[in-house]
């Protein structure tokens, strides 16, 4: 099991409320958060999600809605006096950034930030339970969209049924990859005997600022959710097109073409007050769609 | 009259729903933005402040809780097509951080950004109506204090008697100013037959991060309304002063030996959930003192 928070769902300018764009993405282990908006600090205190779970952040793109709220995370992680690892994914350019800043106020962090900067399309993490990829989004500047997919649990040991047939220890890593065991007399105890299967892994792609491309679908085929942008309603396609951002018809579109379970909406203007049309509109073309909505949590 | 917001008055972390340092200083012309940290542009939105108004912003030094929040502000006044110059007073330092935000965004400005770094103290903003002189504070990284003081008002014209007395338009400047008329005939027409005296000019000191340091008070004599840090209560006065914060007890000093009208204080540590003895402490030591409270409006 996954389970997505927003924690801002606004484009460019903070409006009625609503946030500039920040995400975490939950497992029992460990924290993943997804853009970094200004506020993304006060939003992690108020829906209560644990800072010291967070081991990797991700950057999009380096504008300001996608990342202005990082300095303020990472050196109050410093104030609470982290001490683990943390892992920062983004383009080349923030590192500067985050070192001039880090300079200026005489700070040094109390704990390692390793920077990775995004270079090319490809894994880049690769984790026990996951692995995240980034992809090449369309948009003003580079921009990068990031695909999270869980790695296939190992199937179940059931405890009783492996003392009734003496299965050794040893063996036990072999069962939970599917093998069956062969006893000493030669009967063959079949792997569904003593294991069941894990819950099937879940995939979630988060594609950032982006004009409508089509070749996007290819990259999150089949995911259990994708996030699109709709920054505008679908009547302001070309003002879309002109600033490199997509409408609701167009997100509905990728997720058809690319066959997803569902569908979550966001980043949207700060020229509308009420969401509803967003829903409305993108639903007509992909029913099985929500709207980013901020605190909510959404279980893939 | 002057009238002072807070939008923030916590230090370091947001805590208990407190933001970081910010304040707006306002006139009925114009307002004046001191300091702005993380989540500035959405307080303003909270407390329907003007962005339009906001011509002159100070950032008293380069720890992210006083200015995490300006680059934000700054992009937002663009995408609101702002046409008006903005002023910013701040350390040197910052310059070249907004410029590589900028660069890295693709984002010009649509209005010219001045960018005036102190240096040193003394006069740096002498407007029409208000002066607006630096002063040093006594922190972990260079600091700079603020203080605001309005320009002597000219007389009020009382239309009626003006008439009466047949003086010339040409005069008024004259009489603002406190002359005395003396009709063609040699009559003198005293200056308080015609006019009346303005409201006094006041004044507000902002004294940003600080330890104990006494010679401020020699810089913030006799001001209307002095604010001054108090990041601890007066028990941690070792921390304090190892931070180089300040405790209550401190910041009354400092009112006491100015002999300041009222004092006003804030920045308190993220580890105080509530703030009455703060305010309790530092009454004992000079009575008119007021907590900074987010959202308060204090008329000075």
């Amino acid at each position: 099991m996954l389970a997505l928070t927003i924690l801002g769902n606004n484009s460019a300018i903070p409006a009625f409320g609503r946030n500039p764009t920040a995400q975490v993405l939950q497992t029992p282990e460990e924290s993943f958060l997804i853009d970094c908006g200004e506020g993304t600090q006060m939003q992690l205190s108020a829906y209560k999600i644990k800072r010291s779970k967070i081991n990797h952040i991700f950057i999009s793109h380096l504008h300001g809605d996608h990342y202005f709220g990082l300095i303020g995370l990472l050196t109050s992680m410093s104030l609470l006096n982290r001490t683990q690892d943390l892992h920062l994914y983004a383009p080349p350019e923030l590192e500067q950034l985050i070192s001039l800043q880090l300079n200026f106020a005489s700070t040094h962090l109390s704990y390692n930030l390793h920077f990775h900067p995004i270079l090319e399309e490809g894994v880049i993490v690769d984790g026990n339970r996951m692995t995240v990829t980034c992809f090449k989004m369309q948009h003003r500047i580079p921009c990068w969209g990031f695909l999270f997919r869980q790695k296939k649990n190992p199937r179940k040991i059931d405890a009783e049924r492996v003392k009734i047939y003496e299965i050794p220890a040893a063996f036990y890593e072999k069962l939970q990859r599917g093998e069956d065991y062969v006893t000493k007399k030669g009967t063959i105890v079949p792997n569904e005997e003593v294991t069941s299967a894990a819950p099937k892994p879940k995939s979630y792609a988060y594609c950032a600022d982006t004009i409508y491309n089509e070749s996007i679908a290819e990259k999150v085929k089949e995911v259990d959710l994708l996030y699109h942008e709709t920054t505008y309603l679908k009547d302001l396609h070309e003002r879309a097109a002109a600033r490199f951002h997509s409408t609701t018809i167009q997100a509905a579109a990728i997720a058809k073409k690319a066959v997803v379970k569902k569908l979550l909406i966001g980043h949207f203007s700060s020229k509308y007050e009420t969401l509803d049309a967003f829903l409305e509109e993108t639903m007509a073309v992909f029913e099985n769609t929500e709207l980013a909505i901020e605190g909510s949590c959404y279980i893939i």
